[in-house]
């Protein structure tokens, strides 16, 4: 019986990946990953180190622009998944961060899950990740967390924040100046702190007031700290 | 120049560290784990297996009855650990899931780091752990996330649970009762599911209804999935 794996890769460093995940990653003959229409794939760029010269690899090309339905993409690399399980073939899908996590994996188990075995390696979370490399403790005791994207209105963002003890604001992008007049509006600008690139090289960890809006990669976030 | 590493061992299944944890865990002269009276230490046996003969082991004795404060302890294990680093010893603290998220190890670091490089190597959490054991895709798109403390009053987590689209509901023991009771109130029990040792050989999801309140162990949680 063949498996669909989901294999939380996490967030840059190739170090922190599971050793479950590098062992699935080596022993299955069929690995798929998101990818641009030019076929680059940071998920895939994370493990590239680890992966074989004999594995057949399919690219889940998914549409840079986000008005397009990404649905019938999911549909297609569905298809040819299925094909590969049906074949007797594991299947490991890479998982930026972790597979469950406001990730796009969810729609490739969707669809395969009905029909075929599937088990999650989870991940590191770039939440973690990123208060890990700030070196700043993000929740203590009975704190109430939140997790919230940046893409959610000003009005939205405002009343959640209010009710949470530490948070982390995902999808920023050129949501970034929407989300910097909240904490200001909140008085959060000082506690809070941005991040991108966590745990690569070109890792940058700065204060909100030094961030310049315009380069802000969607993939960036903001830690608000728990206050102890 | 010594370093304190906080290293994430994950929840349970040695096999969920990362390889980065592994590397620095076997690279260390001394290693430190949180455990109880009597010695026990569940994140010392997560990665027992990876340790070496050699290393000088710390136990960070805790006490068990919640009434009596902790900060003495960690005042004294504070202490030995920075005899070591002032030795010029490299120490590696085991964490549960996370080093700073809901970690105790965070009130060593306030005590440390002050005084001594840290780094932290984050870990597999039992919040993205949990999820990819049931199964059940937790947070999609712009979903609001937010993790809850059993211990928090009834009428606050009804409260905050409201204006979740998931939740994860930690620290139950004792407090399952009171959080099911939420849950009926909110009409979410369908939803919601329980687990406990998640990763480990005795793991058990269960229906919040098939849970036996009197034997819910403290490490146990519930997961709120996103409604797809």
């Amino acid at each position: 019986m063949s498996c669909l794996y989901g294999v939380g890769v996490g967030t840059g460093n190739p170090e922190l990946i599971t050793l479950k995940a590098l062992r699935i990653l080596q022993s299955v003959p069929v690995i798929a990953y998101p990818a641009s229409e030019q076929g680059n794939s940071f998920a895939r760029s994370i493990v590239a180190e680890f992966l074989q010269d004999n594995q057949i690899e399919i690219p889940i090309i998914l549409p840079f622009k986000l008005e397009k339905s990404a649905q019938p993409f999911y549909d297609k690399a569905a298809e040819q998944l299925a094909e590969q399980l049906s074949n007797g073939r594991d299947v490991a899908v890479l998982c930026e961060g972790d597979p469950f996590f406001y990730g796009s994996f969810m729609y490739i188990f969707n669809r395969l899950s009905p029909k075929f075995t599937t088990e999650i390696i989870p991940g590191i979370s770039s939440v973690m990740a990123s208060a890990a490399m700030m070196g700043i403790p993000l929740t203590y005791r009975n704190d109430v967390f939140m997790v919230l994207s940046g893409i959610l209105s000003k009005e939205v963002l405002k009343e959640k924040l209010r009710v949470a003890d530490a948070a982390v604001i995902i999808k920023l992008g050129k949501n970034f100046s929407k989300v910097k007049q909240v904490l200001q509006e909140l008085g959060l600008v000082e506690r809070a702190k941005y991040i991108e690139n966590a745990t690569l090289e070109n890792q940058q960890i700065l204060s909100i007031d030094e961030v310049e809006a315009e380069t802000v990669p969607y993939f960036s976030l903001i830690v608000i700290p728990s206050q102890f």
